[in-house]
């Protein structure tokens, strides 16, 4: 059975949660040293206070006043966001309460110098790649497909041209190309007699897989927010994304190395699991193939869960603790060598 | 009788309003193309969506969830405050959506810059005194009172030294000094029989001029946060305050030239004219002299009223509108030499 929260949580002996509100008549409610969680008036869960530590709002549901109030006092962030899960909203952690000027500046100097951005877009595009290469070995392993091997290794050489490579623009052609093999792989790993595949697509997603991605993204993208937060970086100035009119570009930049390795590992697992079926989808001219909300719970349950369970793949750590620690380090670099320089 | 919304709004032909949500049971609703204001279940004020500029969220209140979406699709402001009306957090308006990098870094830089650094305080320092020294002036000859003459001419002695002084530290202790000088006149400006004042004092206020000066400047904080993010200024760095560990300094920088003129007038006046009395406020161990909620009520009231209707005080205009046209005209200047320099 799928709820709105992660039942599994307790089990694991993990400790933190991020709570989800994105069905119709789900209330946040503050209840003694409590939050509870209701749908359609009923229970749904009661987390101690201490364990949320950030809370997704969706246009259908509720949250009291006084769990906002506690919600704000105790920094926890709340994310509004729409049907497709893109961010409308933030509310909590402040940016400017625990980001200092001169945290930004050292930020904004790095990135600045025309020599380190190309060395951080060099370094996030190879990451990108190897992750679309790890993806695609490792399905051609378990299928044996040489079809795989061979995108793999095509991706391997735009990869190759990636360390020789200073310009940006240059690089962010690279990159695109070489998007676009991976994707091409995509209907030899699904069932392609089962769900339709012409390429990676949005604005909107014209079919369950693409559906599924860009809602995964967008939840990556949320993921980000909060671990650039949490490492008290700038959102707003990127390296990669810097010059092409997107808000918020450090959010897309760090958001790369995982787009592969989170989120599409994720959404193939699910898809190749009979985690979704295709009548799990639902089409309109204007937003294009939705997850049901059905499925939609579906898809959160087994986010939270594998976004909270240790896996190999990722250094030993959960993909959230990956993804955090990760982002830590990349902040801790970027501050080491700018007092370095100083 | 008092009510959240300023009623003679209409009546005056103003088209764009702040709606209070500080009382208990007080709460906004979506309904068609409006904005229904509902206090205990009872309909308070419908208003055109189009005319709502900003929220001020209590914790008594409410806001539904489709009306926390239509104002976010608004970019409307909402603003989370306490019982004594201070910021908590903000939803809307996001400072990266509209507020680029290099705005940012072109703040920087000049306020890093110290003869800039320099410049700017003395100039903030210096309208605070001038707005001093018209406030005690104005009273001193509607009172025909040698004392506050004294006190204005003490005031402007020390903007004299502001003229010639090019430490920012000096400039910090004389805008203390001239500030204890200008409180000495609380007494002789109001009746001091009925209201008690050892001076200014805050966190938490001893008495009730001092409560309703420490409200007042909550607000004035919320309406120069919303210039600033007008203006697409940086709350985060200021000149003047940027040094004390104080969060979002350019909000305290930049209240500093409104504080008396605008503030402080309203308060005493409202003091003197009998707006308020003593039995209006109650006291606390840890929260000191609070208003009651009626007296809150007609805080808001009074508030508006006077924010939104234009006096010869400031420049024929309104002093919310003053407030707004000031900040953007400080921000046309700051990128106008950042420019010029480039």
């Amino acid at each position: 059975m799928m709820t709105e929260m992660d039942f599994d949580r307790q089990k694991e002996g993990l400790s933190m949660c991020v709570v989800y509100l994105l069905s119709e008549q789900t209330k946040l409610r503050q209840v003694g040293g409590r939050f509870l969680l209701e749908k359609k008036g009923k229970r749904q869960a009661s987390i101690p206070m201490d364990e949320v530590e950030c809370v997704i709002q969706g246009k259908a549901a509720e949250i009291t006043t006084p769990a906002i109030y506690e919600l704000l006092a105790r920094g926890v962030c709340i994310f509004y966001v729409d049907g497709r899960g893109r961010l409308l909203g933030q509310l909590g952690q402040f940016a400017s309460s625990n980001l200092s000027w001169e945290r930004s500046r050292i930020q904004y100097d790095t990135f600045r110098d025309s020599q380190r951005q190309v060395e951080l877009t060099r370094e996030i595009v190879r990451l990108k790649m190897n992750g679309q290469i790890e993806l695609l070995r490792s399905y051609a392993k378990s299928k044996k497909d040489l079809e795989l091997a061979y995108l793999a290794d095509e991706v391997r050489k735009y990869r190759k041209k990636v360390a020789v490579t200073s310009a940006i623009e240059e690089l962010r052609g690279l990159e695109g190309m070489a998007s676009r093999r991976y994707f091409e792989a995509f209907p030899i790993i699904i069932d392609s007699k089962l769900w339709d595949w012409n390429g990676r697509n949005r604005r909107p997603p014209e079919d369950p897989v693409n559906a599924l991605l860009s809602y995964g993204y967008a939840f990556l993208e949320r993921e980000v927010r909060l671990a650039i937060l949490g490492a008290r970086l700038d959102v707003r100035m990127g390296f990669l994304h810097s010059n092409n009119g997107r808000k918020d570009s450090l959010v897309y930049d760090l958001m790369e190395p995982f787009r592969q390795l989170v989120i599409d590992r994720l959404v193939l697992k699910a898809v190749n699991r009979g985690q979704f079926h295709p009548e799990d989808f639902s089409y309109d001219d204007v937003l294009g193939c939705r997850l049901s909300e059905k499925a939609r719970e579906g898809w959160i349950s087994y986010y939270e869960t594998y976004m909270q369970r240790s896996c190999s793949a990722y250094q030993g750590l959960a993909p959230r603790e990956w993804i955090r620690s990760w982002v830590r380090q990349f902040a801790d670099e970027l501050f080491r060598n700018a007092a370095s320089a100083v």
